[in-house]
């Protein structure tokens, strides 16, 4: 059997204005576990605003997100521009913050949101080339824009956000932290991680399955593509 | 069975400059898994420097040590002051560079190394009351200056690290990633981790043995004054 290769997506290093440092370690952890590789790929872009994590107040400082990525992977993090779709089987959309105010403007302008552009072109080459996608936590409220109307997709149970993502055509599923929502039409799987757990081993059991679904359909599809050649 | 309470000690967020942030979250993973509650904390105090972590060159950027180990720890860490042995069943200390650059000057002055005070104060209050301690990957260079001489302990197998404690007094034992060195008249469990470790795989099978060894010393203890007092 084949590595499977992911291309995994980053938004800086904290939940609250990066990506969340708990659900990246999970999920590399769940992809060794698969036996998958990795890369990670950050936006090479200016933080939108820098967060005091235990206060909670906006520091006046700058920060670049893909710089900041490299703290939670020992450096081991690459431009988004260069993430090509050819070179992997799936793609993995992290959560945390920096989602709705690096990877997209969701947190200020909700169903108007724009996504960064190189990010937008990477993630709809993979919708592009039906490849399996896994969105965790707060990344789903990047997917109407990128797979439009009736995506069906968890964001947990924030009723808010859940209302936004149904006004934009996406079909909301409620889910716990140990639950996936497939959208088998589009080979897509979302997870709420942090929007709901509580713990490191809560997060865990939700991301353990999604990576696993995610690595599972990209075995289906290679398996179809060597039927139909073979 | 009560509930083991770990403070768990941080020296900043990114393996360069801060605390390993893979690390950091197995440890917890382990300790969750272990039914072991934790408390974080870190020193408020700047970092020495900071390093980007794709170059490897320094950013003259001055940042805190309590406020970016937040990070890595969803804002739940404490300044170090707030650590009372009093309350913990164990302690367990970190790697990264940072226990190098913040934690103590070690990277700098070698054998003259000084320690954070508010820091020695609470790991020799651990020390004195012969609480169970864990210390990991380069963590152990603190060893010396609190355990005195003939402290046991790993580092892996960096032979200029392990020149510099035994010039100290330590008694240095090689081992591999998912191995730990226990020196049972301290109390003291140390693992290489990441000085070593070459995966997340690899760091949670000796992180899991130390934090199991922690806990079940943690354990005996607890029976043995149970006993006592019985």
């Amino acid at each position: 059997m084949d590595t499977k290769k992911v291309a995994v997506i980053l938004s800086g290093c904290g939940v609250y204005d990066g990506a969340d440092v708990h659900e990246v370690v999970l999920t590399l952890l769940a992809l060794e576990s698969g036996q998958a590789s990795y890369q990670c790929f950050a936006p090479d872009i200016a933080h939108h605003h820098v967060i005091n994590h235990i206060t909670g107040e906006i520091s006046h400082q700058e920060r670049n997100v893909l710089f900041e990525s490299a703290r939670i992977v020992r450096g081991e993090v690459k431009a988004i521009t260069e993430c090509h779709s050819r070179d992997f089987d799936a793609v993995i959309v992290l959560g945390g913050a920096g989602v709705a105010i690096n990877l997209s403007d969701f947190a200020f302008k909700g169903p108007d949101v724009d996504i960064n552009s190189p990010t937008l072109e990477v993630l709809n080459s993979f919708k592009n080339e039906n490849k399996p996608a896994g969105y965790l936590s707060i990344a789903p409220v990047l997917l109407p824009l990128i797979y439009g109307e009736d995506v069906e997709l968890t964001i947990g149970n924030d009723a808010d956000t859940v209302a936004i993502l149904e006004s934009m055509g996406a079909v909301h599923r409620l889910a716990s932290f140990d639950e996936t929502v497939v959208d088998v039409k589009n080979n897509l799987v979302t997870s709420p991680a942090y929007m709901v757990a509580t713990s490191l081993l809560e997060a865990k059991a939700g991301i353990d399955k999604l990576v696993k679904e995610v690595l599972s359909m990209s075995i289906s599809r290679r398996s179809y593509f060597l039927h139909a050649v073979g």
